[in-house]
């Protein structure tokens, strides 16, 4: 058979060996961890949905991106045997049925509309594992990453905001990272906001331009802004980005507030002034920024942001979506979400980290295979002292089994020759010093090599 | 919106909520250690390969159950555009560039080619995760779950294999089995008997018909044999599947063997032996089976199945298959995996086990909201002596909040008025007596209180 077939992973896709493997599996085992020890419950949805339920879900740019499956058998024949005339768009939505998910929220709003009936609220849940987007393959941009999502469904209460932020403060916590800030504003304030600045039927398009304040000149972006308005700016809205306003200057300017709205803000001041009172210690800062916009279209309340000392890009973030599950039931529950960027924080911590310096455990090598039976009763026996044991799965000389060992990272060693063992000894090596200590095979004996090993753990 | 949307999941396909969602993830995270273990290094690939490295792998029946993805912009309006004079079937595979592994064997064998120079040979790996198989959705078969297997990838010796079912045997038995059965024969062995048995043109076929043999009287079987056959059935044939041939009665029946087959089947026997003196401990009974098929056609040397005392189907199973990797590269590895029914599995456990009675940790009411910043601050401090502490995540009279921990499962319940507070006190209630305790904010209280709830885990 010629070797004709690329053995890469598909463009934008990867593969993950040996410690990088280790790294992400036990990073998501530290957060999953970490959201179940602060009372939030696991969800696992499919990979796959119906197309139906992944397209017009308000993730906006996202349902472009969307990987199709074809549909397959008898109903694919009648498409594919169609008359072609149609608009081609029309066919490509006809060829497939379901499409891989792009966020984790969708298939949670689907969820909870369709288990309402068995889930207890306020529900906190959390949802981790791989979303997949077409983007085109560039450096840093994955076609395939993992989110670590955390929600509360149901209450319409900050304290769900807080839970939220302080499942995703803590996960940081335990990943040994601080000094984190966190930055948020609301929703409704900057719709109240850019209505009095005169952008009031061209909200998302003012979002879009304010969300790139921190990527270019304020100059820049007030000629932006400009070109959208088709006239002047309003000097509030010039002071309120070279000034960087406070949640209280913020409101204060606000102007002809409805009693709703009015009520709206004034518990998001009391929220705010809880939070910088700073009951979430997780965090280093709070920091009120009006110009926090969040991609999501969904996004009805608080939204917020975590930063991190060293990176310019947020490691997490989310904010509450009161009407997203409102597309699958009758009457939507209010909700709050937050989400880390898992593939983000993994990069900051390998740059912080150095790998482990030893494969924890212990390396027998076979001196010959005859003795292969013994030396398992031996691994079996320290196994169950709670010992790691790797044994060579091969035949090979001793010293290729020693240099295997060391490229293993093993520190220790276990040899033994028939001689040895027919004397019920075996010998323990320390790679790093080549010294060897003698230990019979009886339990006392035995427990002493099994309690060495462990020391380094 | 109107709710016209299907809230299920697609069909074939599965959520998981609370208990069930923490039991995979437990079970996947038990077997993840035990492999590491025994210093299996883990591999991760993506969900999606390209279609060209999952076509023609050997998978044979699989390979019509990949689900394929769609292919995207200019590409995908190329081939609409097209001719429709064509074959459908080659249009199919026009339409779709990429799809979903249908196992996870193929896509280790494309990483063995690709990061061979990388890697330490024997590559002792394992590799978990969901995959997918387009099969009519049926009661108790799924469209998407999870395979755990494990490979030796390097290793022409009998200890590979002994490797690779030791980390199975030990994955069993860290999930609290035992009594467990291995069965196993060799595939080399059965290609020489079928030859000498008058099959030699239709091995595959006869093994078809073999693998049916737990499943159908005996008389039946030698019907289709029969049937297969065109002729009467060689009466060794008979008596070696009336009588249960034995690995020696197997041997001694095969007549003008190859020197090379002579070497193969010695080889083969010795391990026997090995394997039934019982150096691999985690089983209670191994079985040399001439009946034994599994359907993979790649599998090349000894194969084996694991099987539960309680269940008729196999818990798991693997082989050699020192040709697969072939397709890969220009000289293919010799191969030994395994892998373990990770549904089946989880199916038997939940099947012997009832679950937990409580949730572990604590449950924090909240009396009034003005006094969540101070439990807050409580909580944190009893997370830091590793209590896992939930929080209401809404505004609710004590009752409701009592009755949603008792939902929750929660024994122990933290509940603290403002006068209480105001004492630096806080109450503890037991759910299952109702009776409370005080304590004091003080550090030595507090880490009382911490190891009674504790005390549970």
């Amino acid at each position: 058979m010629a070797k004709t077939v690329s053995t890469k992973p598909p463009s934008g896709f990867r593969d993950f060996l040996g410690e990088a493997s280790k790294a992400r599996s036990s990073l998501q085992h530290k957060i999953e961890m970490l959201y179940r020890s602060r009372g939030f419950e696991s969800l696992e949805t499919p990979a796959l949905e119906n197309l139906e339920v992944l397209l017009g879900s308000g993730g906006q740019e996202n349902e472009k991106l969307i990987f199709k499956s074809l549909k397959r058998g008898e109903k694919l024949q009648r498409v594919l045997e169609k008359n072609v005339s149609e608009a081609d768009t029309a066919r490509e939505n006809d060829l497939a049925d379901m499409g891989l998910r792009f966020d984790l929220t969708v298939p949670l709003c689907r969820a909870v509309a369709e288990y309402q009936s068995e889930i207890t609220l306020p529900w906190k849940v959390f949802h981790m594992g791989p979303v997949w987007r077409a983007e085109r393959p560039q450096r840093g941009r994955f076609r395939e990453f993992v989110q670590c999502d955390v929600d509360i469904i149901g209450s319409s209460s900050y304290a769900a905001e807080l839970e939220v932020m302080g499942a995703l403060g803590g996960a940081f916590e335990v990943c040994g990272l601080s000094g984190l800030r966190l930055r948020y504003s609301h929703r409704k304030l900057l719709e109240a906001l850019s209505k009095q600045w005169g952008f009031g039927d061209k909200l998302s398009e003012f979002a879009i331009v304010l969300d790139k304040k921190d990527k270019m000149p304020l100059e820049k972006l007030f000629v932006e802004l400009r070109e959208l308005r088709g006239e002047n700016l309003s000097s509030d809205l010039e002071k309120a980005l070279c000034e960087n306003w406070s949640l209280e200057e913020a409101l204060s300017s606000l102007k002809s507030l409805s009693s709703e709205e009015k009520l709206v803000f004034s518990d998001f001041e009391s929220f705010s002034k809880n939070l910088e009172e700073n009951s979430l210690s997780e965090f280093a800062r709070f920091e009120f920024d009006l110009s926090l916009v969040r991609g999501m279209g969904y996004y009805t309340g608080c939204v917020f942001e975590i930063m991190h000392p060293t990176e310019s890009f947020a490691l997490g973030g989310g904010g509450r979506y009161d009407e997203l599950t409102g597309r699958f039931m009758k009457k939507a529950l209010p909700a709050v979400g937050g989400s880390l960027g898992f593939e983000r924080l993994l990069l900051l911590l390998e740059s912080q980290m150095k790998g482990a310096e030893f494969q924890e455990g212990l390396f027998v090598c076979v001196f010959e295979e005859a003795l292969r039976p013994s030396l398992l009763k031996i691994a079996k026996d320290l196994r169950g002292q709670g010992v790691s044991v790797d044994i060579y799965a091969d035949e090979a000389k001793l010293k290729s089994q020693l240099k295997y060992a060391s490229q293993k990272k093993y520190r220790w060693v276990l040899i033994a020759g028939p001689e040895e063992l027919a004397k019920s000894k075996v010998s323990l090596k320390d790679l790093t010093s080549s010294e060897e200590e003698s230990y019979s095979l009886d339990e006392a004996s035995l427990s002493k090599l099994a309690k060495k090993v462990l020391a380094d753990k």
